[in-house]
């Protein structure tokens, strides 16, 4: 019999990265999951999914294309008539909320995990240093779980796991640190794909946990040595 | 100020088509919601859901295409290696179950409720008279609700409405003639895209709505005058 399996949604940012790492660790077969959605960043990020991928020596794993989301826009990251803000995080939910994307993602990941006999599902959410996205919360993947277990087979009993839900970015880089995260490899920048901007909200809260921890971190910013 | 706004998703089926016109009738302006997800019939489909919004004299509605499913595939319905079943109904769940289908629709429903500051959306699940999909019950479609709510922005209210839940496909069939539902644009075959085949379980329920309401189908059934 082989490994138990789980299902990893891997954006190729620090947290989905360090997510899969977790459940690598926790002694699953990993199944890496992406998702280009008309986001502004998407080469960038299938290019860092495929790198980190490589890394953790993955075959079977989902490159999921869902345009629509850049018809249904209403996103900074996913329409174009929306600047993404380099001013600094603002409070309440932010212009680069996509609409219940981690829904949409969770659904998704729910068929695949009922087509590969999946036990779990991993999500890197983070609820407390993050940028107040509604589908980031405890509650919401709480009731998430509810809803797919009710609504697949009665023989699929998913877990969702969010390992990262009450970490703080400091925690995350640390933790990276401690099981070898390649957090060169990751992008995080929701403005640029050569070097990151180093304003963005992403950027920001990235280079705070690097900051906190007292770890430089390696990947090229613009205008930053 | 405008009509409220209603979601609907229309695959172009007797039931979600009944469902919409339930909406219109209901005092909403209703914006319908189609999914291409690699359905061997998809192009039926569509031709079905853009006569009805014709017929409805729509302007605003949504065409996804989602063919990731096909990808997965792991359904009669989507999956090429495996045959759409003609020998009657069986019980449990169908191999014309595609997975969480039901939970990804909602979900991407969602988003686009949120973009059009809809108030409800509408679903044309049946949970008595089906085929025993997991995901077109009272009880997941309440929990789906919750998530809904729980993972979108504080102003973003959404109602989940499903009208059909509790009918008969004969109770379907009278409630349609009796709001002038054009069911001869409607298709509920899953095998064939010309004539409906008659024989699989779509056939079947949608053949014995209209035998019990003594009503008769005006499309076309292969071998059946």
């Amino acid at each position: 019999m082989g490994k138990k399996r789980a299902i990893c949604i891997l954006s190729g940012g620090m947290d989905s990265t360090l997510c899969s790492y977790i459940a690598k660790n926790d002694g699953y077969d990993i199944i890496p999951l992406h998702f280009s959605y008309g986001q502004k960043t998407q080469k960038r990020e299938l290019q860092a999914f495929r790198d980190i991928c490589s890394k953790l020596k993955i075959e079977n794993k989902y490159e999921i294309n869902i345009p629509f989301f850049k018809d249904i826009g209403a996103s900074a990251l996913t329409d174009n008539s929306i600047d993404v803000p380099i001013n600094g995080i603002k409070k309440g939910v932010p212009v680069t909320y996509v609409p219940f994307r981690n829904g949409i993602f969770l659904s998704i990941a729910t068929a695949i995990a009922e087509k590969e006999n999946a036990k779990s599902i991993y999500i890197g959410v983070i609820q407390e240093d993050s940028s107040g996205y509604p589908d980031c919360t405890n509650k919401f993947i709480n009731h998430m779980k509810q809803s797919i277990n009710e609504g697949t087979k009665k023989n699929t009993n998913l877990d969702i796991l969010t390992p990262l839900v009450n970490l703080s970015k400091e925690d995350i880089v640390k933790k990276s640190i401690l099981l070898n995260v390649p957090l060169e490899l990751t992008w995080s920048c929701y403005k640029k794909q050569k070097k990151a901007c180093g304003l963005c909200d992403s950027c920001r809260l990235r280079l705070k946990g690097f900051k906190k921890a007292s770890i430089k971190d390696k990947i090229e910013y613009k205008g930053i040595k």
